[in-house]
């Protein structure tokens, strides 16, 4: 659906009723929580939510980023209190490697997580926000996970707008004036880059590409879900102590081995893999005539033996 | 590999190396055939492949599109004759339907094909080429059938040089002075615009990422290749003159039910079928209350009866 011509009662009775279905099909039971930025699209959710459940739960999270965001969390509660809606301030502190983003990202969803244990949380994600994770995924990562995007449903996680554009979300918010975040144009940050300057480009050459970027996610997700099963299987009649053995995994498909290898040397020990160092684990399978293994991150070795694959510290 | 300070003559050698790696896995033993523009991509790849086979045929299609393109075939046909290479000019009538590019790449293909039926038929298709291709499936379709990109060896097509930036490949033109297309810098064309203006600016916001779509497309093609051989497997034990089992089918996982029923539709006669018309379809298999199945392109329902599924003309 498309803002359009649509007005804002149309678009406030779409939302709550993608709410109202998503609250359904969830097996939490407890309050809803709602994590509220006071920006458009959580404003819109939460407007939703607390119609389709009046105990809705509006979790305010200060990032204590920006000055006077202690008083601006305040008073949003206030406002959401005066109509009804049950509204707290959490207060968080964001330290920890990976980027600002990442780390406010990080102190946000363990504060969400920690508001009414065993609610779900709600979260407002667009379809507009999955393209540019999609993107995001594609310019960083490899394979169907990297740019499968985000889940509806992944617990306590609900985001009940992931096939709703941003316009007809932001057309919801009646009369509740969102908050403008100024992270959210400081081109500093990746994401707005990709939503400000690279979504609106690819839209004018391949128009249409917002929602073929969604929908190619969802597809990829069930993709990668199919596969990562199989390899499950494999795995199980695959490994033992000794490692794993090579004559199980052979006759497999590529894409299928390549996701036995990952997450068997991921549970091993063995993070930061890049593509490259799965193709040489991969080639000790299917394409070996006695060469070494690759050399892995965290001073790994992974080796070929009797007919196993197994990993030791080199040295 | 970048270009970088890596002068012409590293470049060439890189690009002879991967033509010879490429020219020794194909099964087609006939003298290789390259297809020729003129431009510096397909230049660099014929003088590889010569240094590789002297016996390489150099084939250049006139399209007949620009005036003086005969001549300019005629003339580059001279040149590459000048330096010992075997030069044929293939003149092509460009008709039919959905837009000048693929109707120009349908005539194209077929003449290279008919050139020497048996060889393998060279393609100067690089990294940055197939960073497009993905691009353009991730606009227009959904699925990861549709942004795989190109395949290296996909019989009688070889695609040497799609592990190399466009810019190394250019710096292996030598002495011989490449062609500019004018098409190549129409912005009429998605490709055009996909080159000049998407992939920078996708590499400035997110740096690698041309790189990164290739590697993903690779990742993809053999996720799909492995779903898809699953979705063979489970349709033949599933189809009969009647149609579709149900009862076989409902346990799959969605994306190889997706494939089955795809690939069956697509057999029985059903084209252009879109995601939402095989996530109905599908409904009849895992989300079935009674409903009636989806009306399909062509003038075909899809029914569900006796715990089979088949098509019917409707009306």
């Amino acid at each position: 659906m498309t803002a359009g011509r649509a007005g804002s009662a149309q678009c406030g009775a779409t939302v709550r009723r993608v709410v109202a279905d998503a609250l359904a099909r969830v097996p939490l039971r407890g309050a809803p929580v709602v994590g509220c930025s006071g920006g458009p699209d959580s404003l819109a959710l939460l407007l939703a939510a607390h119609a389709v459940r009046a105990d809705t739960v509006a979790a305010i999270v200060d990032h204590g980023l920006q000055p006077g965001s202690a008083e601006r969390s305040q008073a949003l509660a206030t406002r959401l209190r005066e109509r009804g809606v049950a509204a707290e301030v959490h207060p968080v502190v964001v330290t920890g490697s990976g980027g600002l983003e990442a780390a406010a990202r990080r102190a946000r969803y363990a504060a969400l997580r920690a508001v009414r244990p065993g609610s779900p949380v709600l979260l407002g994600h667009t379809l507009d926000d999955q393209a540019e994770t999609v993107l995001l995924g594609l310019g960083r990562g490899s394979g169907a996970r990297s740019i499968a995007g985000m889940r509806e449903w992944d617990e306590p996680w609900l985001r009940p707008l992931l096939g709703l554009r941003r316009a007809v979300v932001h057309a919801a918010c009646g009369d509740l004036e969102p908050w403008s975040d100024p992270h959210n144009v400081d081109p500093r940050f990746t994401r707005v880059r990709l939503r400000a300057e690279v979504l609106p480009l690819v839209e004018d050459v391949l128009p249409g590409a917002t929602e073929a970027l969604a929908r190619t996610a969802a597809q990829l997700r069930e993709d990668d879900e199919a596969l990562s099963a199989w390899a499950a299987r494999l795995r199980d009649e695959a490994e033992s102590p000794a490692g794993l053995d090579v004559a199980v995994l052979r006759d497999a498909p590529a894409a299928v081995r390549r996701r036995v290898l990952r997450d068997w040397l991921c549970d091993v020990g063995v993070t930061a893999l890049t593509d490259a160092h799965l193709r040489s684990a991969d080639a000790l399978v299917g394409e070996w005539r006695g060469q070494g293994g690759p050399r892995l991150p965290g001073g790994l070795d992974l080796v070929r033996r009797d007919g196993r694959l197994s990993v030791q510290r080199f040295g």
